[in-house]
């Protein structure tokens, strides 16, 4: 617990560092508002709350009857658990619009619930860190939001960590210069995003069940070639000549020059950018810019994603605002810190001192010791049973706490206290406050 | 969100500085650890998750056609979201007994979910701050946490606050002596713990639904007198003379008063402990201390409560274990600084400064200046947009960002910067390290 309360306590402070406002959101969402927001599959997968009470008194029979839950669901769950930070975001924002000043950048700290089969890196309840910049088209958002990936996870000291960047306008262009019929696009995303799972021929596989010609094929094994391309320039270059003329995508791979180059200037080093023309992004809302972080050797996908939705509030009713937001996988970041031993030492939470509790001993002798511990900043308690010392003593090691504080009959009688160091293992007799000022000081 | 961040660091803070160690649960339990431990209505309140997938295919037709709710929640829902921090802490104590030293000591800062009808002070879901200390029958326990309750409401600031105090067992000799039968004890609670909303005559009514004799209601009105004693010791004595003989609640009573003097003689004022006799506290597991916090014309009931559990972890199956918790209502709490104003003044987490952009200026100048102040320890942020001026400043003001600096023509070829102060409404051209220097010294 100590090392995630560090992680989202240095997270926080880049967020803030850069001028985000914490907000936070209920639990609960309306189950309207969530469906039809994540794909088929991710309906599937949202956590329906049962509605509370005599839920069926209403429902209607031949409904009850028909056991489809699928119908049903409806009839008795109105709430649901929030699936991502986003959806709720927006939602917030349509509700807020007036008393929010635009471009409104937030960040929010909280879990999110998804009915995954547990397993390597995947929770039914994971934690995420979401920064949204909502208002501005402006390309210097998707620029901050790179930077804060760099400065989140350096200052995390995640290892070997890669930025990906794409756009899905370059996508969009590049899957119909090799011959998918636009109406296919959404299909064509689905198959490629599969591609580090399944290969090439489980894409192959994928084209023919989604009714994509399989001269398209082609294309990805040219993309996959400039995955390879030594750095991100030498990438975008072999993009363009892909491109062909098509004026929304020629403006988007000069926007990703533009972060690329940009992002470098602000300290991002070349090598933790990578244009990667295959990174797709399951989720539809994506309009422009795409983000994934990967760590090399890591047992699972990506940890951090994010990109820019043209109009993520329209669908509750407020067109036309664009934003681009990036969130932070906590509990992978986690997993990626254990599997590399990567945390640093923190201070300890633990307990500073422990009083013994003598038997027949003066408890209020013991207790003011204890409080007086406190009073100088440090955290202790007193034993609270009569226990044997030897108890005592072992209670205190396996709780690692290094100072014991114990006030028997001959050291109340000279107004001094014994003060054991659990790890040198010597005693000192000594006044309270010089045993204070010598814990203080080691 | 920083005010709510600000109180669970103080909390925090008071937990960490008494040896509590920080844990936190999954939201979810199965709805089977969590029937039967909130009584009825509890029951009722437990919000439950929909099983995902087809979660109806396996459902007995016999038991959809009888349409009972309550018999069919056990077939489509296996898992709810936790209800309060305790029972999900026995069954961690449960599952880990093998991994922990006892007696242990944890907090746990997390929300819970009912489904109350929200209103005044009831929230569908609320964040809970909880204490237990499990493994010791000593009444130093109790002692720790009422003087958590006083340094944790101390360091807080809230005003007017008392920790109620009472027994179970006294109230459950207090029942007996007034002529309830001792089966009748659990409604006679429930009761008595509606006195302060519905008086004594509703408390009349009551007794007649629950089949209690009417002569019991003269006790109610003794002790409704002995809530008004002037001090805590007077109201231990008064409840002596009404008590009788009986063994149990003489030594309850003997604990409260060592409870009452020791709480004093760590400091916390007299004028802070209440003994009051009517306290009786919903939940079924407390077995012996029990207590409430109130404040001082407050909207709604307490901010706190707790108390002690001779057998919590037994209905996990480890039987005999004792321990006693409070927990913090962090909602209430806030409402209650909200009431009175009682916020300190926290340090401004918006943003220190903001950089203008420029219409066909230097944005890679801007950049680096946002950056310098970022790396000198400031919040700031580069305007996304090279807006007109008097809209970004507008921006600024709304946001209440007191600098701005502004990097014009005239500006970059003297190598300088204009700053502008906002709240003084002037503005000096100087070099970068200046402005800075002088925005860190305001």
């Amino acid at each position: 617990m100590a090392r995630r309360q560090w992680m989202f306590d240095t997270l926080r402070g880049v967020f803030e560092k850069h001028g985000f406002v914490h907000i936070q959101t209920p639990s609960f969402e309306n189950l309207s508002t969530l469906t039809g927001k994540y794909g088929e599959e991710g309906d599937q997968l949202i956590f329906k709350i049962l509605n509370n009470g005599d839920y069926l008194a209403k429902v209607d029979d031949v409904l009850l009857a028909s056991k489809n839950s699928k119908a049903l669901t409806a009839a008795i769950s109105k709430k649901a658990l929030r699936y991502d930070l986003t959806v709720p975001f927006a939602r917030f924002v349509v509700m807020q619009r007036n008393e929010l000043t635009f471009p409104f950048k937030r960040y929010q700290i909280q879990n999110v619930w998804r009915g995954d089969r547990p397993g390597k890196g995947r929770y039914q309840e994971f934690t995420q860190c979401d920064c949204d910049i909502i208002g501005t088209e402006s390309t210097l958002a998707e620029l901050e939001l790179v930077q804060i990936f760099h400065e989140g996870l350096s200052a995390l000291d995640v290892p070997g960590f890669r930025i990906a960047l794409n756009d899905r306008r370059i996508l969009q262009a590049l899957s119909e210069a090799s011959g998918v019929p636009a109406s296919s696009f959404a299909d064509w995303t689905v198959a490629v995003d599969k591609l580090d799972k399944v290969g090439l021929e489980g894409v192959a596989k994928e084209f023919e069940i989604r009714d994509i010609p399989a001269s398209a094929l082609g294309m990805i094994e040219n993309l996959l070639g400039i995955r390879q391309a030594p750095d991100p320039q030498a990438a975008l270059d072999k993009m363009a000549k892909l491109l062909g003329e098509q004026a929304a995508a020629r403006e988007a791979l000069t926007e990703l020059e533009h972060l690329v180059r940009r992002a470098k200037f602000s300290g991002v080093p070349e090598s933790h950018l990578h244009v990667d023309p295959l990174l797709a992004r399951g989720l539809d809302y994506y309009t422009g810019a795409i983000f994934e972080v990967l760590v090399e050797d890591a047992p699972f996908g990506s940890i951090c994603g994010g990109g820019r939705y043209a109009d993520l509030t329209g669908i509750f009713g407020w067109k036309g605002v664009s934003g681009v937001g990036v969130s932070f996988g906590a509990d992978r970041i986690e997993d990626v810190l254990n599997h590399v031993d990567g945390w640093p030492v923190l201070p300890n939470v633990g307990l500073d001192v422990m009083v013994a509790q003598m038997e027949s001993g003066d408890v209020e002798a013991e207790l003011t010791s204890a409080q007086a511990c406190r009073e100088a900043g440090l955290s202790s308690e007193l034993y609270p049973d009569p226990a044997k010392l030897k108890k005592q003593f072992k209670y205190a090691n396996d709780r690692g706490v290094r100072w014991v504080i114990v006030l028997g009959e001959d050291e109340r009688a000279s107004n001094v206290v014994s003060l054991k160091d659990m790890v040198g293992g010597h005693q000192d007799q000594l006044p309270l406050t010089e045993a204070i000022a010598k814990i203080q000081a080691s």
